[in-house]
C-alpha cells in the first residue's frame, strides 16, 4: 500500500523539510520542527500526490487513503489521550492547506473541526469553561459553513451584529456562555436554511467535508489566477495538514501570536511581531482586537503603553525567542512563526521562511554572511531578482489613503501624481512649466516620445504589458499603467470616465505602475534608495557572472542612467528614437515625404550633423564599451504627421502640394506595419537613409576616439533581416561608405557589422547570415511576434483568456517561450557559431531583463543580454543566479 | 590548358546536345547538327565556364582564351578555305549569345563581323556583286555599333531614310551598289560622331568586342528581369557561338528562312514557316519585307498568291524537310529550325525545341505518344504545368486592337471586359441586370466579395499578386489585374486617371489578367477549350502521380468546378466566405457586436441553420470525396459595417445605441490583423462560435449521409494554432458536440479534427501538437508572412526591389521559399508523422497550385495539395511529373 499519509508531534516525524514537494511548505516544516524536538501539536499530513491523483481521477481519492486517515487519526488519539467525536473527552483538530509555496487565495483554514451538539458539550465540562466550549462551537460552524459549504461569512457575522444590538453589547467580551450557545443554534439554523440540509453533526464527515474543500479549493480562479501570476505550475497539488486543536482562547493564561525572527519591513536584526491574550489565531489576522507589541522594544517604538508579550509572559516569551533562535539557525533564513500559548504552555503551528521587502530581503542576505550563517553564494540565489525593482523606482506611500478608481496593467513599475493631460505637446509644455503631469492616452505612439519623457507617468486604456506605451515607459523608468480598458477617455470633452465616475482634464491622478492601480489625488509616495547592500551583493554577483548585461538606450539621460545601474555596453541604440525630436522631426518628415532620390538626400543631409552630434554624446558617455547602433527600423509612416496643421506646415516647408503630401501619406499605409516595409527593407528601398546614418556613426566615433584619446568600436546593427542576400548588399553599403571615412580621417578605427535575428527565417539561416554577420542580437520582441504570429499590440484581446486557459503559463512577451522561440534562437546561435565560432551573440528583447529568460541565455551560452536601464541590475543578478545554478 | 572552346562543323563536332549547360543551347544544338552530318556552317562555341570565370574575376577572361579563340578561327579559315581580315578571299562570322535556355533581352547576334574598309571590297570581287557587299557593310556597320557600341539603331535608320527620301526610293531593292557605299561612309561618320572615336576597322578588335558585348549583356537590366521572370539562374552564365557567315543575300537563288517541323499554334502535324528570297536573317524578323510561306498548304491557306518555297526553290525545300525529319526523329520534339539558302546550297544555322501554344504543346505531346516518337511519361513532363493556365481562362485575342493605359500585377489569368464601377453593391446590381462590369478599387476586402462574384473582372491600384484580390480572384477564376499604381482612383469624381488620361466610370475597359494590361475600350476575346489531348495527358498523369489533389473552394460554384478541374476533395473550405452574404451579414454583425454571450448566441442560432445548407450543398457535390472545412479565421472585424448607413442599420437591428456600436468596433481595432485576435484565438475567446459552427457541420454531415446513403467524413479543421494546448481545448469543444449530435441521431459517422500548421511555433511544435490533431494542413501563405515576417498585403511597397536585387529568385507568396519556409515545413512534416504515423498531411496555401511547391510537397512525402479550382489541373499535371522525375 503507497504512504500517502506522513505523521508528525511528539518528538518525532515520518516527514522532514527538505520534503516540500510531497508534504507542502506547512507539513514538511511541521515535521522537521517535530524531529527538532519543538513543541509541535501532533498531526499528519496528506501528501500533494493525493491532491494530483484526486484531479487526474475526477475528484476520487487512491485507495487506502480512508483507512490511513483513520489510523492516523488514531495515533493523535493515543498522543493527545483524547477521542475524536467522543462524549466526554472528544479530540479537535484543525485542518489546513499547504502548497509547496505559500498561497493565498486557496481554502487555508478550518479549526475546531470535530466539536457537535454533543462534543460541544464534553469540551465545555473538560475545559470547565462553557463561554469557551460554545464560542468555539460556533466559531468551527460559522467557518465550516464559509470555506466548506459555501454559505458567505458576513450572513453570520450579521447575526452576531443582531444579538449584540438586541442585547446592547458593544464588543464580543461581553457575551457571555449562554448568548454563544444561543447563537451557535442560531448558527446552525442558518446554515441549514442556506444549505438546505442540516449542519453535519457526524465528525468524520466534518473531517472529509473539509478534507475534498482543500483539495477542492487547488483549482478555484482566484488560486489559478494566483499561480499563474507567480509561475507555480498547476500540477504541484496541495497537501492537507490535520492536527490537534490547541487552544489560545482558554483564559488569560492563552495567547496567540505570530512572530518573525528579523524585520521583515526593514531587515533589522530584531525580533518582530504581535500576539493577543486569550484569543484564537483567526483574531490577529481578522483585526477584531487590535493585536499587541511581541517585544518591549518594539512596543516602545510603537508609543503604545499596552503590554508586550516579553513584559506580560516573560517565562514562555523567553522559550519563545529560544526557539527563534533555533529555527533561523536551523533554516538559516529569517522565518515567519506561528504560536499559541494554552495555559501558559508553548506551541509551534507553523514556521516557514519569512516574506519581506526587497530591501530587508538585500540586508538579511548580506548581513547573515557577515554573520557567517550563509555563503555570498546562497546570498545571491535569495534574492528574487524581480523584487530589486521596487528598489528603483518610488512607490506609494503604503500609509496613504487611495481613491482607486480603475485598474489596468502594472506595465511599468514606480508611482507618479501628476495632473491629467490627453496630448504630448501639452505635457511636455506643461513640464516645462514645472508642472507634473501624468501623460493619459488611448494608446501611444512614437509620436507622443516627447511628452512621454516630460510626463511623470503614462496611462493608457489599450495595449498590454508590452505596448509601445509599456516598453518605452520601461526604457526610460517611467511609471506606467496599460490598458486601463475600463477608463474611457473623452478627448472632445477632456474627460476620461469610469463606470459613472468622472474625471476632468487637469484634475490630479495619481497610478502605481507597480499594481496597476489609478487613483484620484496624489497620494505619497516613497523613494527608493538603493544602499550599500544593494551594492555589496551586486559586487558578489557582477564576480559570479558570466554572462554580459548591456543596455537598449540612446538618450543621454538613458544611456547614463544604464551606466549608473551598472550596463556594461549598449546593446541596442535605437536611431528611429532620435528622430522624433521636434527640431528634427520636419526634416526626417521631409525625407520621408520625398518621391525622389534627391530630395531625400537633401534632407538627410540636413539630419547627418544632429544625428552625429546624438552619437558623439552616446559613446562619450559608454566610453570604454561597447555599443551597439541599430539602423532605422520602424515603418515609415510612423513618422507621418497626424495631424492636419502639422501637415500643412510640413508642405509649407517642402514647397509642395498639400494634396501631394497626402497622397503619398496614403502610398505608405500598411495593413500589417509589423510585417511592412521596415527593417533592412527600407536600406535597401531607400539606401541613402542607411548611408547617412553609417556616415554619422562613424564620424562621430573617429571624433570621440580622437577627443578621449579611447578606443572606440561601433557596432553596427542592421533589423529585420530575413535572407543573408539583405545583409551582404547592406554590409557592402555600409563599409564603402565607412571604409572611405576612415581612411580619409587618417585615423585608424574598427567598427563591426552584424545584424538583428528577429525572424524565424533568420533564425533558420543563421549559418549562412553568419557568414556576413560579425555580431547576432536576437531582438526577442520581433522573433516572438512572427514565431507565435501574435502582435503584441494586438495580444490584448485574447492574452487574458489564454492565461485563464492555462494555454500561456506566462505573457510570451514578458518570459521567453523557451519550447518555440527559444528553439529558434537555439537553432540560430548553434548555426551562426557554426560557421563563425567567434561570432559575438545577445539578446536585446524585452526579455533581455526577464530573469528566466536570462538564465536560458546564460545556460544557451550567448556573450550578452541587453534591457531597459531600469532592468540592468535584475538582469547583472539573474546572471549570476543562472551561473550558480549552472555550477 | 582547360578546354574553353567547342569546334563545330565539316561533319563533326567537339560538343554535342547534352552540354547545354557548357554549350549554351545554341551551340550544342550545332555540334549536335555537325555530328548528325547536316549542312552547319563550320565554327566554334566559347563555353558558360567562360562567362562565369569573366564575372567572378571582374570581367577579365581566363588565360588561354584568346590563343584558343585564334587556333579556332583558323580552323574555319582552314574549312571554308577564306582568311579572317584577309583583302582578296576575307571570313567573315557571326557572333551570337547562347545561354542553356533561350533568352530574350540580351545581346543576340552581330552579322557579317570581319567587314572593313578594305574586306568589303574583297567581298564584292569575291562574290561578284558590289552591291551585296556595301549591303551587308553597312548592315555590319549599323549592327555592330547598335549591339556592341551602344549607338542606337534608329540613327541610322533615319539616315538611311534621308538618303532614299533625297532620291526619291521608296524600298531598300531600289538602292544600288552606290548608295550602299556613300550610306556605308555616312554610317562609319555617325558612328565616329556619336563614339568620338572612329568604327573599328581591325577585325580582331571587332571580334571580341562583339564577345565582351555577348558576355557583358549577360548582366543587362533587362536579361537579368527576363532570368528572374523564368526562374532562370545568374549563375548559368551565356555562351558565345562564332560561325562562319553564309549570305542568303547574295541573289536570287539565295534565301532565308525560319520554320517550325509543327505548327506551333495549334499543334498540327504539317511544316510551318517563312522564308525570304534574297535576304538575310534579320529581315526575316524585323518585318522589312513580308515573309512568303513555306510550304504549298500554308500558301493556300492564307490565301496567298505568292509563291511558297515548296514551289519556287522545290530542290532545296525537298532538301529542307528531309532534315525536318531527320531532327524533329532525332530531337523526338518539335523544332524550330532557321536556315539559309546561299546560292541554292542550303545551311542550318540553328535548331532548338519550339516555343508553342498550350494547346499546341498538349496536342503535340499526345500526338507524338501515339506516333511511338515519346513515352506517356515524356508526354506528361513535356508540358509545363503553368502553360494550363491559358486553356483553363479567356484570353484576348490576339488580333485585336489593344488601346492601353497602363499596366498593373498579372494576379489573375484571364481577360475580361466590362463597364467600370467603384463599389461592390453596384457590380452586383448591374451584373443582375445583366450587364458586365469590371469592379475597380483601390483594394478589395472580403466586404467585396459578392461584388468580385459579379464582375467579369477585379482591377485594383494597390496590392500584390497575393494581394486579397489576387487570390480571391484567382480562387475564383477571375481575371485580375492588381496593383496598377498608375491608376489614381478619385472615388468622389468617379473617375480614374493615369497621367493625364482621364477614365470616368461606366466606360467600357478591358483587363488582361496575364499581362496585366488595363485597356480602354472592349477587346475581343478568345474562349477557351479543353478538348480531348488535354483529357488524355490529365489520364495519364493522373495514373503517376501519388500525391492527391484538392481544391480550396466553399461557394457551390467553386465547388463544383472544382470537381470538374479533377479535384479529389476539398481541402480548404473557409467558412469565412460564407458569412459575407448580403442576407446573412447583418446576423454575422450582430454575433460579433454583441458584448454579452447571450446575445451573441442569439445571433448565432440564426446562422446555423444558413450555415448548415451550405454544407448541404458542399458535402452533396462532394459526395465520395473527403472535405476539410476550416472553422472561423479572419479577425472579427473584417466583417464590420464600413459604412455610416450600414452602421445605423445595425443599430436598429440590434436594437442599441449607435454609440455603442461604434465604441465596439473602435474596441475590435487591431494595429496588425494578421496576428491579431483570429483564428483559433476566436474559438477561446468566444466558443459559442466554434459550437455553432461544428453543429452546422456535422449536422450537415448526417443529413447528406442518410439522404444519399453515403460515408461522408468531415474533417473539422482549426486555424491558427500556435500551442498543443489550443487544438486540446478547442478539439474537445468539438467533439463533445459532434459526438452528442450523432448519438442523439442514431446514425453513425467518423469525423477527423485536424490543424492548420501555419505558423512557425505549430512547426516546431508539431510532434506535441499531433498528439491531438488528427490532420495537418499547412498553411503556407501564413506561414510564409510569419517565417519572413512579411505581410503579403504590404509587400507590394518593397518586392519588386526585392527581386531586382536578386534577394528573393521568386516572390515567396508564389513559389514556396523552400530553404526557410521548407524547412519549418519539413520539421512540422517530421516531427508530426514521428508521433502519429498515419497522420494525414497536406497544403492549402496558394503554393499548392505552384509547380515548384508541387514538387516539393510529393518529395517531402505529403499525402495531398489543395489550390483553388482553376489551378487544380495545374497541380495534377506537376504532381505527375514530380513523380516522375523522383522515380
Amino acid at each position: 500500500m503507497e504512504k500517502w499519509i506522513y505523521n508528525f508531534g511528539d518528538g518525532s516525524a515520518d516527514g522532514k523539510a527538505s520534503m516540500k514537494n510531497l508534504l507542502g511548505g506547512k507539513g514538511a516544516n511541521l515535521a522537521e520542527m517535530s524531529n527538532l524536538g519543538l513543541p509541535v501539536p501532533p498531526g499528519f499530513t496528506i501528501t500533494t500526490e493525493v491532491c494530483k491523483k484526486y484531479f487526474d481521477n475526477n475528484n476520487t481519492y487512491p485507495d487506502g487513503l480512508v483507512e490511513q486517515v483513520k489510523t492516523s487519526i488514531s495515533t493523535i488519539e493515543n498522543t493527545v489521550g483524547s477521542k475524536f467525536g467522543d462524549d466526554k473527552n472528544p479530540l479537535l483538530v484543525s485542518v489546513r492547506s499547504g502548497a509547496r509555496v505559500s498561497m493565498p487565495g486557496m481554502m487555508d483554514t478550518v479549526l475546531n473541526l470535530g466539536l457537535n451538539d454533543i462534543t460541544v458539550e464534553a469540551l465545555a465540562r473538560k475545559s470547565g469553561d462553557e463561554r469557551f466550549a460554545y464560542d468555539s462551537y460556533r466559531r468551527f460552524i460559522q467557518m465550516y459553513s464559509d470555506v466548506v459549504l459555501g454559505v458567505e461569512h458576513y450572513l453570520f457575522e450579521e447575526l452576531l451584529e443582531i444579538h449584540k444590538e438586541e442585547n446592547g453589547f458593544a464588543s464580543d467580551i461581553e457575551l457571555g456562555a449562554d448568548d454563544w450557545k444561543l447563537l451557535s443554534e442560531v448558527f446552525k439554523n442558518k446554515a441549514e436554511e442556506e444549505l438546505g440540509y442540516p449542519f453535519p453533526q457526524d465528525v468524520n464527515e466534518q473531517l472529509w467535508g473539509a478534507i475534498n474543500a482543500v483539495f477542492g479549493s487547488w483549482m478555484i480562479d482566484r488560486a489559478m489566477t494566483y499561480r499563474r501570476l507567480n509561475n507555480i505550475s498547476n500540477n504541484w497539488g496541495t497537501a492537507v495538514n490535520i492536527q490537534s486543536m490547541v487552544f489560545g482562547n482558554m483564559g488569560d493564561d492563552c495567547a496567540t501570536g505570530v512572530a518573525f525572527t528579523r524585520d521583515p519591513s526593514t531587515g533589522n536584526n530584531s525580533y518582530y511581531g504581535e500576539y493577543l491574550i486569550n484569543a484564537q489565531g483567526e483574531d490577529v489576522v481578522a483585526g477584531i482586537r487590535t493585536p499587541l507589541n511581541l517585544t518591549k522594544e518594539g512596543r516602545v517604538n510603537a508609543g503604545s503603553n499596552m503590554l508586550s508579550m516579553e513584559e506580560s509572559m516573560n517565562g514562555v516569551y523567553r522559550e519563545l525567542v529560544d526557539i527563534f533562535q533555533t529555527l533561523e539557525t536551523h533554516y538559516r533564513d529569517m522565518q515567519d512563526i506561528e504560536f499559541t500559548v494554552q495555559q501558559n504552555k508553548l506551541w509551534i503551528l507553523q514556521t516557514r521562511s519569512g516574506k519581506r521587502t526587497a530591501t530587508a530581503a538585500l540586508k538579511i542576505a548580506v548581513e547573515m554572511v557577515h554573520e557567517g550563517i550563509i555563503t555570498k553564494e546562497e546570498a545571491i540565489l535569495r534574492i528574487e531578482p524581480s523584487a530589486l525593482d521596487q528598489l528603483l523606482h518610488p512607490t506609494l506611500d503604503p500609509e496613504a489613503h487611495r481613491d482607486v478608481i480603475t485598474k489596468g496593467l502594472p506595465a511599468s513599475p514606480g508611482a507618479a501624481s501628476g495632473i491629467m493631460v490627453f496630448s504630448a505637446d501639452e505635457a511636455e509644455k506643461l513640464s516645462k512649466e514645472g508642472v507634473d503631469v501624468i501623460l493619459v492616452r488611448i494608446e501611444t505612439s512614437p509620436e507622443d516620445i516627447h511628452g512621454m519623457h516630460a510626463a511623470r507617468g503614462i496611462l493608457t486604456s489599450r495595449g498590454g504589458m508590452t505596448s509601445h506605451a509599456a516598453v518605452v515607459a520601461r526604457g526610460m523608468g517611467r511609471p506606467c499603467v496599460s490598458g486601463a480598458s475600463g477608463l474611457h477617455i473623452d478627448l472632445d470633452n477632456g474627460t476620461v470616465t469610469v463606470g459613472k465616475r468622472m474625471v476632468k482634464s487637469k484634475e490630479l491622478i495619481t497610478i502605481d505602475g507597480g499594481t496597476g492601480e489609478v487613483m484620484v489625488g496624489e497620494v505619497a509616495t516613497i523613494k527608493p534608495e538603493l544602499g550599500k547592500h544593494f551594492s555589496e551583493l551586486m559586487g558578489w554577483a557582477d564576480d559570479r557572472r558570466t554572462l554580459q548585461v548591456r543596455s537598449n538606450a540612446e538618450t543621454p539621460l538613458d544611456v547614463s542612467a544604464a551606466r549608473e545601474f551598472g550596463a556594461e555596453g549598449i546593446g541596442l541604440c535605437r536611431t528611429e528614437h532620435m528622430f522624433f525630436d521636434a527640431s528634427r522631426i520636419i526634416d526626417v518628415r521631409q525625407m520621408i515625404m520625398s518621391n525622389t532620390e534627391e530630395a531625400r538626400k537633401d534632407a538627410l543631409s540636413k539630419l547627418l550633423p544632429v544625428q552625429r552630434n546624438d552619437f558623439i554624446k552616446l559613446f562619450t558617455i559608454m566610453r570604454g564599451f561597447p555599443v551597439t547602433v541599430r539602423l532605422l527600423d520602424p515603418p515609415l509612416h510612423e513618422f507621418l504627421p497626424q495631424k492636419e496643421e502639422d501637415y500643412k506646415e510640413l508642405a509649407e516647408a517642402m514647397g509642395v502640394d498639400l494634396m501631394f503630401l497626402k497622397r503619398r501619406a496614403e502610398e505608405l499605409h500598411e495593413f500589417n506595419p509589423m510585417l511592412g516595409h521596415r527593417g533592412c527593407r527600407l536600406g535597401i528601398s531607400f539606401p541613402e537613409i542607411y548611408e547617412m546614418q553609417t556616415r554619422s556613426i562613424i564620424e562621430a566615433a573617429l571624433e570621440v576616439s580622437k577627443n578621449l584619446n579611447e578606443t572606440i568600436i561601433p557596432e553596427i546593427m542592421v533589423p529585420l533581416v530575413a535572407a543573408s542576400k539583405e545583409l551582404k548588399i547592406l554590409k557592402k553599403l555600409i563599409c564603402n561608405i565607412a571604409d572611405e571615412i576612415i581612411s580619409s580621417s587618417g585615423q585608424k578605427m574598427d567598427y563591426m557589422v552584424g545584424t538583428m535575428i528577429e525572424l524565424p527565417r533568420a533564425a533558420l539561416q543563421a549559418g549562412e547570415i553568419a557568414g556576413e554577420a560579425e555580431f547576432f542580437s536576437f531582438g526577442t520582441n520581433d522573433l516572438t511576434q512572427t514565431t507565435y504570429g501574435i502582435s503584441r499590440d494586438d495580444s490584448g484581446h485574447f492574452l487574458e483568456d489564454y492565461l485563464k486557459a492555462g494555454i500561456f503559463e506566462n505573457d510570451p512577451f514578458v518570459t521567453l517561450d523557451q519550447e518555440g522561440v527559444g528553439e529558434l534562437i537555439k537553432i540560430g546561435f548553434e548555426r551562426g557559431r557554426a560557421t563563425r565560432n567567434d561570432l559575438k551573440v545577445g539578446i536585446c528583447g524585452e526579455h533581455g531583463g526577464d530573469p528566466a529568460s536570462v538564465e536560458f541565455c546564460h545556460n544557451l551560452g550567448l556573450n550578452y543580454v541587453s534591457c531597459s536601464p531600469y532592468r540592468v541590475p535584475i538582469a547583472r543578478l539573474a546572471a549570476a543566479q543562472a551561473a550558480l545554478k549552472k555550477a
